[in-house]
């Protein structure tokens, strides 16, 4: 197999183009020029109101293993015909500037960064594939696990997807990134072992069928394990699998815990009802009933609303590939780049759909949090040097019907970003996932019910302040004219 | 970070019910019983008319690293509770069994074996949700991907997706998949590393904006990379950016191969046929438009029925994510288990929901080829002791709809399963890409037209034979006595 590489590195998981734009600044002495990028989606997936957060952890792993390995540059060579004197700057490339980034868990919305880098302008070229990559997905995730549980609501909301997961990276990181936004297990063994996430599961049909007959096989099972959760739906839940699940209980009597059975096929509103009277007419009021089957938040509230009997649910296809918008949209744009005299001048794209136009400029985003009740009351895009905490009545307006406003007063503006790199050194020390985990809950509670709803919930303010509008519009305009001008040529 | 581990291994990237399983039969001395299981899918993706099978090569690659390390064994230890003699046997598991499955780029039906494992049951067991997360996925694109190709014809598909790919592994798992499909190009650096690929992607908009002045920009770029290909929408296409690239392509004259402009938003139609007559005005007939902006088959149809003037196609998220259909539902199903006396005995799964039933027993899978016109007359599934090749007509008919039959005279039937592993060992040479590449495009020109149409495709027979389906209606009748038996005890 051509693909198995010693020294195989994540440097050229990148798209070519990254690299062509390198050598060209290289070439014109442009590479190091100071330029800042900000990463952030524009609209919320899912019509959410909001988005959680995750992925940082992937990105961080992606950056302290940041270097083109010797087979990389002899394929950069050799296939794509680049010169020795551009792959010998690219083997000493070494990650060298300063990422500011949301905490996994912060809540976040549309048109704010994400994740800001400064850096040397090939570097923060040759990294933009690879953090969107990891951060579209995972943010996407959490997203939709974020929804899923808030349907699922006390319960307990299994992940159980691996198998339909869009290969084995997605498996894994889409699982932590689900235990991240209140998720509570996993089936995936190795999302166990490599972030702690318990884990989760009973048998498969295949042991039914193994021993042909199903009493036998649930008897043999709950010999080996005393806590047995009995799938019943291999022959026929009522007539078969509920039947035999109860007997074996029985006859074990105290030998075994007859914590659950599981309904995997069928109407699972129906299956649960009966199968509920017929376990607490055996006295088993205590065995609980575990769910799956092609299950969301659609289908779980659905099931709520019938009085469906079910205690915890396994969520697989629908969470782990995001199955109803399976792609955020995330992008990083540059905003500022050092000119030839050293000072850093905006830097904005145009285009004719109006909601791609970027905002320029060296920004901070701040989450403006009411001290009264401790909810927020949007989020703050401000210029590097205003510092909103100074204002006495902040006046918040959305950025293009500027008409809605509001001032606000006894505020903390919260800066959402922390340093993660400072000129190539990791300064963030990860927080284990337990901590995130209660990030994302706490995080949660700053919003008003109307942001969280699954559906229709009212759009959070995420407004730009009075200069960084003012500065966004003068850039528009500078390049109008620009344009015209050339019309005119 | 809790999750390195210098002795990772993929053994624990499997369901907990599968380790559960293999102890249960691993206490009850079942574990070595032969076992036969096939993977399948039952229902198309995107509602076209055949899937075009991948996965291969990564399942190889994870079959041949299958062994459980050290901290596995610690962490199945310490977290998940088994015992030291279970653990013992899980150290010394080795892979013994043998795989049958069809070559990468086969074409493939609902209901009929991709691929076929025989072996130890708690081997077979554990092997289950890594070969369905691989070839669910890869399965996925590939025949997303053969759909965009047949849209795009005889001009040129890349890839361009890895910002939105579901995570690192779909990225270039994906991409090999398109590619295998019939796509030309990929955006993937480690993609083209990895699987020799070629390579394609021109500059982005932060190139022109890194400048600020577009015309500097492209002027720039092209002194680095002779053969141009221009981003033309980071202000305006039609006024600035189509007139700039013409402009440094007059200047540079032959210093520069002209090949391309890249529009990548607003309307695709209007844009590139306004281009067109720009660049054709200005002498550059010869040089090409390549549009991405969200394209998938649909869009590519309708850019094609407007007149686009498009040569060149760059599909990203709707083929990388499937985003139509985010996942493939194959399953993977026991067939047959050996009994207490070492003979093989049918195993079937009841459901239901009718296409949920299983075909039990052990059974080959044919194509049935024409030899008048080389056209396929559809699959047929056999036992294992038939050879349906010595039949002189051979009867075809609808495993559910049984009326709808035919008989077949002078045909081919080919035997669509190789031997990949036998008793453990690894039989089979992998074909290089190119070569399945070409295998895939093959196995399309087998179909008639009225199979291969994005829209409404006429259904492919997959049938069983006469034995197989008495066979499954035997095996229903005593899985249904039984449960009768149940019902009135």
């Amino acid at each position: 197999m051509k693909h198995i590489y010693n020294d195989d590195s994540l440097a050229l998981h990148t798209d070519l183009y990254q690299i062509n734009m390198a050598e060209a600044y290289w070439r014109d002495k442009m590479h190091n020029r100071k330029a800042v990028f900000e990463l952030f989606f524009r609209k919320l997936p899912f019509g959410n109101g909001y988005a959680v957060f995750a992925g940082l952890e992937r990105v961080i792993q992606y950056m302290q293993n940041f270097r083109f390995a010797e087979s990389d540059l002899e394929y950069l060579k050799e296939e794509a015909k680049y010169d020795d004197d551009f792959l010998d700057y690219l083997r000493n490339l070494r990650f060298t500037g300063t990422i500011r980034s949301m905490k996994e868990g912060e809540l976040v919305f549309g048109n704010e960064p994400i994740l800001r880098v400064d850096a040397p302008l090939a570097e923060a070229q040759l990294i933009e594939t690879a953090l969107l990559n990891i951060i579209n997905y995972q943010t996407l995730i959490a997203t939709k696990a974020s929804r899923v549980k808030h349907v699922v609501g006390d319960q307990t909301a299994m992940e159980f997807g691996t198998r339909r997961a869009q290969e084995m990276d997605a498996a894994v990181w889409g699982t932590r990134a689900a235990y991240l936004a209140g998720f509570q297990a996993t089936s995936n063994v190795r999302a166990g072992k490599m972030f702690g996430i318990p884990v989760a599961g009973t048998h498969a049909h295949s042991l039914v069928q193994a021993y042909r007959d199903e009493y036998e096989a649930f008897h043999t099972y709950a010999s080996a394990h005393k806590d047995c959760v009995f799938l019943v739906d291999t022959y026929d839940t009522l007539r078969s699998g509920v039947p035999n699940a109860i007997k074996v209980a029985r006859e074990l009597g105290d030998k075994i815990n007859f914590k659950a059975i599981r309904l995997d096929s069928g109407d699972l509103a129906y299956l649960s009802k009966e199968s509920r009277k017929m376990l607490d007419k055996a006295g088993f009021t205590e065995t609980k009933i575990v769910a799956s089957s092609d299950l969301d938040e659609y289908t779980i509230m659905h099931l709520k609303a019938q009085g469906a009997e079910i205690d915890s649910w396994g969520i697989g296809t629908k969470l782990i590939t995001a199955y109803d918008q399976a792609a955020l949209g995330a992008v990083y744009k540059i905003v500022a780049i050092e000119d030839e005299n050293g000072n850093m001048t905006d830097s904005i794209k145009i285009s004719g759909n109006p909601e791609k136009v970027t905002t320029p400029g060296l920004k901070k985003v701040y989450r403006i949090i009411n001290n009264d009740n401790n909810k927020s009351e949007g989020d703050y895009i401000a210029m590097e040097d205003e510092n909103p905490q100074e204002e006495e009545r902040l006046k918040m307006f959305h950025p293009v019907h500027t008409y809605i406003s509001k001032f606000v007063t006894n505020f903390t503006a919260k800066d959402l970003h922390e340093d993660i790199y400072v000129d190539g050194q990791l300064v963030y020390e990860l927080p284990c996932l337990e901590e995130l985990r209660e990030y994302a809950a706490e995080n949660l509670s700053l919003l008003w019910a109307e942001y969280r709803r699954t559906l229709n919930p009212e759009e959070y303010p995420v407004d730009l302040s009075q200069k960084c509008w003012e500065n966004k519009m003068r850039n528009i305009d500078e390049v109008r004219e620009k344009v015209n001008k050339i019309t005119e040529e």
